[in-house]
């Protein structure tokens, strides 16, 4: 929701105000929006959009060189008057004509509309055009009754480079429009935004549905259909898109992945990956292709996909440069670059000569750790649970990462003939480097500790592991700095070495209860609890799952 | 909430190979995270910063010349492993050493601190500077326990121009060290966010409040307190930061408002309108400040104000031209460019000469619309109920604008000495002009035509008033054109047109009738209404307006 104004009826004024302040360099604040600070060249054509404010970087952030000339600025979600659009022009004009573009609505056509005919009446040529890219607006055949949403930046866009390359008004007119016959977006809802100052969302999607279609400030969709995967909901966006191709519709496309408002750039990078796949096996180049914020609406959830089909002359107007307040853009290489990733080189690893009773020790410690990481995988939830009460709930996830990997690489050590010492040591490493994070560093160190008491050329004897336990535990005391009390794993940890006699049953009973202990204490310690003690070590669920362990440890070795 | 993913546990990898994908001129994936794909020259200084991921732009974001050579990219909120910050720094080695920079956090500080090891035991010169920028965390004294928020950028920034500037490890690590001793910022937060495939918030606010010194990952605190107003918001951020100035504090800072994922660019402009006159108060000069999103949390809602106090080696850093996927900044022109908005002109209105009956009719219009002006505002919320049943809700608001306007008009008029078509047709224009939207065009057209049939020259008649509500009724339906039926304003105002035969009274009964059973229709019809019956006209809301509106003048004219 939107929280933050002052009086909400000056809501647009002030971030107005604010937006000028900043980007003086860029634009000049005139009544009814802002034109370029530094104008154009006598002559050049003008692009005026504009509409209801609350979609930043629409509008008023793509005015500069290379895009728009100047930008109206209506209230949130509302058409700027007919003064407002006739302002702005009258500002942005610079003897060669103006280019009216906007998304199609009711009001903005009104208003422009009047605009445009006081203009006329003044000499000046201006022109509309109006976007209609919103494919769920209404049916092929009605394509000029359809909203414009997102597509109005590529429309923006091409007409703008137009402009801005000496193209005549009439040039610049019929690039708009021909961007525009070329211009495809779906989009989808997840959640409402809420207006400044008002108590409830604009409108709401039922929790796990998404609505398809709906548009940039609400209004209906397709349908409300259950909440798909990432890749699911790329597919949906590409079909539904790729349905609507153009008559004249190439191989190469202008592409927009945009986020409304609280769908983040990672979740944006999520569905790219499957939208640029599903593209490519279309057999569509995405020409430089944009995911991001362009075109929003205050913090609604949800996503749209754009294509606009370029023919040469489009395509350079595409790739121009901008540099506007929210858009940048430079000329790319020319070099194609690879998309290849670098993978893993996985190296032949060369262990030491291992003697057969550390390689049987070694078959040992790999089925213990796959025992292990059976026993993290189902308990991963309750550890994330226990973990969210003081810390930010991902423990259960990062020992899975680090328990599979441990037993997969101790696994493979054994398979190639790796003594005790190497394979742990080989576990250790895998899980500190899989797992990432405080516990993933404290047990991979803690192992390759406990490993390096076991040797190689020998069956590991009773206080070879007595030894590797109180190896473990000094190493994760040192490595984390946390002492017994701070509330960490060391507070199950240093009471299982003191009572471990080689006996893991008994020990490993005393780790649960000093980590039921622990844990008890988080709900009242909980996240007031002071920083210099949370940075020190794991959080409590480290000792929940240290003891867990243990107790696998014990009841496998007795099997 | 994060919604969009695929297997929860593949979050960051499926992300990652998006963003690759997305950015091949600017990054090259490689174990770990991404390097630049256009590596620095030989014998550059590598800056390698990193953490958990989630944070977008940071830390991937920002590779590219000007800004870091490699991001370390852990999972979710998770620090990466030893293992991951090693490869990465070996790949982004350029053999001028490598600056390893993070925000401090156990696991980061572990992890890069035994890649470090690494590094330097393979004779790699490797230094660490750790970011503590976050004064809620830790009190005066103990700045080295602070966390790192959106500082970050600042103190990568700055080291990393001065990397690219060809600076040896010794100054770049120097240059770092130095901003982060002036790096200060102060946090809120307003809402948690949700991990990819948990069910639940990461932490929660209360509503109605905000979270002061909220870290990035929900750390606890300072306190909770009242939602207060966006300039209130700036004020304790600013109060909080220039608390915490540094010794060596100077007149300039680069300042960032950053905003965490959900709150968006129009409250951040609102926002820093206020944090800029608060600065400029306090004699601090605001170098090139940035405002928007640098260091997020997925969708968390919430900002934080950085500065980073300056002196000219630093500022120089800090106006460097950089090229990244998520931040490019080229150099400003020197020529300051004003701040100063052109405010309109008020041009002294020259009116027709006017008859002295023709003059008192204006004022019977003024009081007329001063009396509509405060029935319209005392229904502003209930117009906005019933529009936000079938549209966005805002119907309400703009009729305020929209009438305040037209009072305020139509009494300057009157006390200029305008006649009755001059008074109503002043206030139609201004309706017009100030509201905005649908409703503000057809009130503006609609007024000017009824002020065209009363004429200046006379008090006008019985019939001239008939012949302006038609005027109205028909200027209405062709600049909106709908149609009765069409469930808009028109359905009103067609039957009081046909009703009225002088008195306002018995006209406004039928309007008010009209309108109630268009409105009755709005719950049926909702959100699922057609788009092209959307389109031609006013929101339901507007009969009801309508019909207070006659209401109104029937009441005021019979006092």
């Amino acid at each position: 929701m939107t929280r933050l104004f002052n009086d909400p009826a000056d809501f647009t004024e002030d971030a107005m105000a604010g937006f000028c302040d900043l980007y003086p360099h860029y634009v000049r604040a005139v009544p009814g929006g802002v034109v370029r600070s530094a104008p154009g060249r006598p002559g050049k054509v003008a692009v005026v959009v504009g509409g209801g404010s609350g979609h930043y970087p629409a509008f008023c952030g793509v005015v500069g060189p290379g895009f728009c000339d100047g930008a109206v600025v209506g209230n949130i979600f509302t058409s700027p008057s007919a003064q407002l659009a006739y302002d702005v022009a009258k500002a942005a004009h610079r003897g060669g004509g103006v280019l009216f573009s906007f998304g199609n609505y009711a009001g903005d056509n009104m208003n422009f509309g009047a605009a445009q005919e006081r203009l006329r009446a003044e000499g000046i040529d201006c022109r509309t055009v109006v976007v209609t890219d919103d494919v769920a607006s209404a049916p092929k055949g009605e394509e000029s009754k359809r909203r414009g949403i997102a597509g109005d930046f590529a429309v923006f866009k091409l007409a703008s480079a137009a402009a801005e390359e000496g193209a005549s008004l009439d040039e610049v007119e019929q690039v708009a429009r021909a961007a525009n016959d070329r211009t495809r977006t779906l989009g989808i809802a997840f959640d409402g935004c809420t207006l400044p100052g008002q108590g409830h969302k604009l409108f709401t999607v039922p929790a796990g549905k998404m609505g398809l279609g709906l548009g940039i400030h609400g209004e209906p969709g397709v349908s409300d259909v259950d909440m798909p995967s990432a890749a699911e909901v790329a597919d949906t966006l590409v079909d539904g898109v790729l349905a609507e191709a153009p008559a004249e519709a190439g191989r190469r496309a202008g592409v927009i992945l945009n986020g409304l408002g609280a769908t983040k750039y990672e979740e944006l990078f999520v569905v790219w990956a499957r939208v640029a796949e599903r593209l490519r096996a279309a057999g569509i180049e995405a020409v430089e292709p944009e995911v991001g914020e362009l075109v929003t609406s205050l913090d609604m959830a949800g996503i749209s996909l754009t294509l606009v089909w370029l023919d040469e002359q489009l395509e350079r107007y595409w790739c121009a440069s901008v540099d506007t307040p929210a858009y940048r853009k430079r000329p790319r290489p020319a070099e194609a670059v690879s998309h290849e990733v670098e993978h893993d080189v996985v190296e032949a690893v060369e262990y030491p000569p291992a003697a057969p009773e550390s390689v049987a020790c070694a078959g040992t410690i790999a089925s213990v750790l796959a025992e292990v990481q059976q026993a993290i995988v189902a308990a991963e939830d309750e550890l994330g649970r226990i973990d969210a009460v003081a810390a930010d709930g991902d423990h259960g996830r990062g020992m899975v990462k680090g328990a599979t990997a441990a037993a997969e690489a101790a696994a493979a050590a054994f398979a190639a003939g790796a003594g005790a010492e190497s394979a742990l040591a080989t576990a250790g490493d895998a899980w500190a480097a899989k797992a990432g994070g405080t516990s993933g560093v404290l047990w991979g160190t803690g192992l390759r500790a406990f490993a390096e008491c076991l040797g190689n050329d020998r069956e590991p004897s009773g206080s070879d592991i007595a030894a590797g336990v109180a190896a473990f535990a000094e190493a994760v005391q040192r490595t984390g700095g946390a002492q017994v009390g701070d509330k960490t794993m060391v507070d199950a940890i240093v009471p299982f070495a003191e009572a471990f006699d080689g006996s893991w049953r008994a020990a490993a009973e005393v780790a649960r209860q000093a980590a039921a202990d622990t844990a008890a204490l988080a709900p009242k310690v909980g996240r007031a609890r002071p920083l210099a003690e949370r940075s020190i070590g794991t959080p409590d669920a480290g000792a929940v799952s240290f003891a867990l362990i243990t107790e696998t440890i014990a009841h496998a070795l007795e099997d």
